[in-house]
């Protein structure tokens, strides 16, 4: 609990338009996500950098738990304050895109830019920053930092850790550090900014970031493939990517996720097929695009597959994706309460991952559809139960574990893209030696010895 | 010093062929590319990662020094025993590519494997491991992982930090830690690779390296334009990247390398240019070569460019690579002592860098051609004296801290390339804060509690 003395810090501090303790505040800040409800102490909205600076530093000496927050839009919980504490909310003030450098192709963006404003800004000059989490329409660049945020493309460009160049950020104790250049190459002292991205805001407060943009592609194509079997489909993605071919996205929806959309939204999908595969490529000369559709086209055929199309133009495009778009909504048809998870294996484990989830699914008696960016090996993984339905539930989350298991046997990682905060948090021991987790607490104590700064995430 | 008892801890433990505490071994093992000397008490080569366990957790408990080493060949005094202890070399059997996963297009090796064995083996199967150190023909993945080497290709595809997906690594009390995946995607966890790499051997002792590959781009074809200034070239340099095209390789050389070259070899090169660029471009289509080239083209004749040729087969871009392959030797004719840095600044910074460079060459009487990787702001700057000439040498030392300063304040770093070992360590305090030395001194106490493993190396 806050005492009445650590508020009037605060709010001499920020004023009483930027700290507040009311319910109506703590309300709007206690969930995220994952739907569950923890009540923060207060939401302090930082003007700057200096703001932050004090405001950790008396946290700190009063140990006073802080949650560093962008938009709340986080699958795992890790913006919960589940033990209470106060929000950090960076969405007021420090949301702003500061520079978009052309000459050196670089933007300097605030925690709490959302990431599709940086998109837009940065296509307005002919630059382009590829991380497209779904939700890159709230969702903030400091949140994709603290979770490495993932993504369609990523299959192509990679994920949100290979576009930071530099940050800014505050330690727990209120120093102020930076990491990294505006530079490709830098390798004087440790590479600090490679802990803190992923590190789920538990390590230190970032306050800045400089991100790699790169010149847009002129041209992008879509083409479809369906496949008689998911296993199919499967071998062709990695076959694909064998063949020297990277598309910039590569999609799946297996037969459940196919139906559920169709079911709904009568597109004319083949209900009957194992999967579909979706891909992008792009690039700047449209032979280059046509050079690797044929290539694609050729792959999928020697793989099963029994209907390719490409569209001719962007509204045909769009329909080709309509199922991938509307797959996450459309399968809530199969049970009240979605349990997904974004599972990752090496790209050739991905027939044999599927295979075993089909088996969980019989196993336990569940509906389990699959659909996601196989361009990368990341499967959403939703296991759908009747949330009234009390042996359901616990069903659900046994087969979830299996499905864990299954995963880090075939090399996987229990995350691709949502991060641990709290909900993955009892699995890590599945995916961690005693000395990694005991590691892992060296780090966080190294730099949060006072466990201020979201504690207890991670299954630390 | 090492006592009689810890001597035959490690005979016993690796046989008397694979310990050694005789001066010719010591000897052997005192040297790395700085040319300075300092004698190790001893070294060890394990067989495998659990010797390399044994090893630490005996030398942490005894409190001795370990110094992991690739081939020697860093250019900072990273791999040296300055205060004595034990090396431990990897060269002689955890050296081997241990798989290439061509569906999951993924190496895993080895520390001591030589960068252009793995090339040259992925190179077999159609795959590509970009990151070309200049000594890529004997430095060794470990080295290269532990101070992030770059090389030529950076400017397209990065250096290896960019390459590195999972380690297995054992830290100073002997435990065995695995950090990363062969999936592109990872969030479990603290991004502990990403701390390990840069680390100059000061965290941990890595002992497997899991790393991406690519596709082999089939076409690769080589320009070369001649530029009235090296301003104008550092201007073309920036000015064809923010066009949309990204060359494999973007090198310069200035006029003083220039003319070394060409009294050395006398190949018909432009003596009276400002500076020359080579830039080399691949992919998978001859046409999307030609049209990079001839974006360069225009680019380069818009920013000064008084003749631009285009290499017609292998040897034609041999040739014009000669002058950047051996402009390093060829300098020395400038003085028998090369104070040579790898300073890097933001693209469109190089014009006022390399301007800065002339004047402090003029301000202290100095000669110091430049050449390097433009394409990524990495300025090889040489400051050439005559290692005779005490003062000589005195003002190439002051010249070298200027244009550090300098560096740093166009928002630059000492290093894109060599790390800071022990030759950059009394300039760290130039580029970090004391709060930003004291989180790196922080980080090595976390891992390393007992300071036994390259102890006092990048000013800690």
């Amino acid at each position: 609990m806050i005492t009445n003395l650590q508020k009037k810090y605060f709010l001499d501090l920020l004023g009483d338009e930027n700290a507040y303790f009311d319910e109506a505040h703590r309300v709007a800040y206690c969930y995220d996500a994952t739907k569950k409800r923890y009540m923060p102490d207060g939401v302090l909205f930082p003007r700057n950098e200096e703001d932050v600076s004090k405001i950790l530093k008396y946290c700190n000496e009063n140990k006073i738990i802080i949650i560093p927050r962008g938009a709340g839009s986080g699958f795992t919980g890790g913006a919960l304050a589940h033990e209470g504490g106060i929000i950090l909310a960076f969405e007021k003030h420090m949301n702003k895109i500061l520079e978009i450098d052309m000459e050196n192709m670089v933007a300097v963006v605030q925690p709490g830019c959302i990431n599709i404003n940086l998109q837009k800004e940065a296509g307005k000059v002919g630059l382009f920053y590829p991380p497209d989490p779904a939700s890159e329409n709230y969702s903030t660049i400091g949140g994709n930092v603290s979770e490495n945020a993932g993504g369609m493309r990523a299959a192509k460009y990679g994920i949100t850790k290979d576009f930071v160049m530099a940050l800014r950020a505050v330690l727990p104790n209120g120093d102020i550090i930076r990491c990294g250049k505006r530079t490709i190459k830098d390798v004087a002292g440790y590479n600090t900014a490679g802990i803190l991205i992923a590190s789920e805001g538990t390590l230190a407060v970032i306050t800045e970031i400089t991100l790699k943009l790169i010149a847009k592609p002129k041209f992008k194509k879509t083409a479809m493939g369906v496949f008689k079997s998911v296993d199919d489909a499967m071998r062709a993605v990695y076959k694909t990517m064998a063949a020297g071919v990277t598309p910039v996205a590569m999609e799946f929806l297996d037969n459940l996720s196919i139906r559920a959309v169709e079911n709904k939204f009568n597109k004319g999908l083949p209900k009957e097929a194992g999967a579909i595969l979706i891909a992008d490529v792009d690039g700047n000369l449209e032979v280059l695009l046509d050079n690797d559709l044929k290539v694609i086209n050729e792959v999928f055929s020697k793989n099963g597959c029994i209907d390719f199309k490409i569209a001719k133009n962007e509204e045909q495009s769009a329909d080709l994706w309509f199922a991938r778009r509307n797959c996450s909504q459309a399968i809530t048809c199969y049970g009240s309460l979605k349990l997904n998870e974004d599972i990752t294996v090496p790209r050739s484990k991905l027939p044999e991952l599927l295979s075993k989830i089909y088996e969980i699914s019989k196993k336990y008696d569940l509906t389990i559809p699959c659909f996601g960016h196989t361009g990368d090996g990341n499967v959403h993984t939703n296991v759908m139960v009747n949330k009234d339905n009390e042996d359901e539930v616990k069903r659900g989350y046994a087969a979830i574990e299996e499905i864990f298991k299954v995963t880090i046997e075939l090399g996987g990682t229990l995350s691709g893209e949502h991060g641990i905060g709290l909900s993955k948090a009892p699995y890590m021991k599945l995916a961690f030696s005693n000395a990694e987790m005991e590691l892992f607490r060296t780090i966080k104590k190294a730099f949060d010895p006072n466990n201020i700064l979201n504690p207890n995430k991670m299954g630390l």
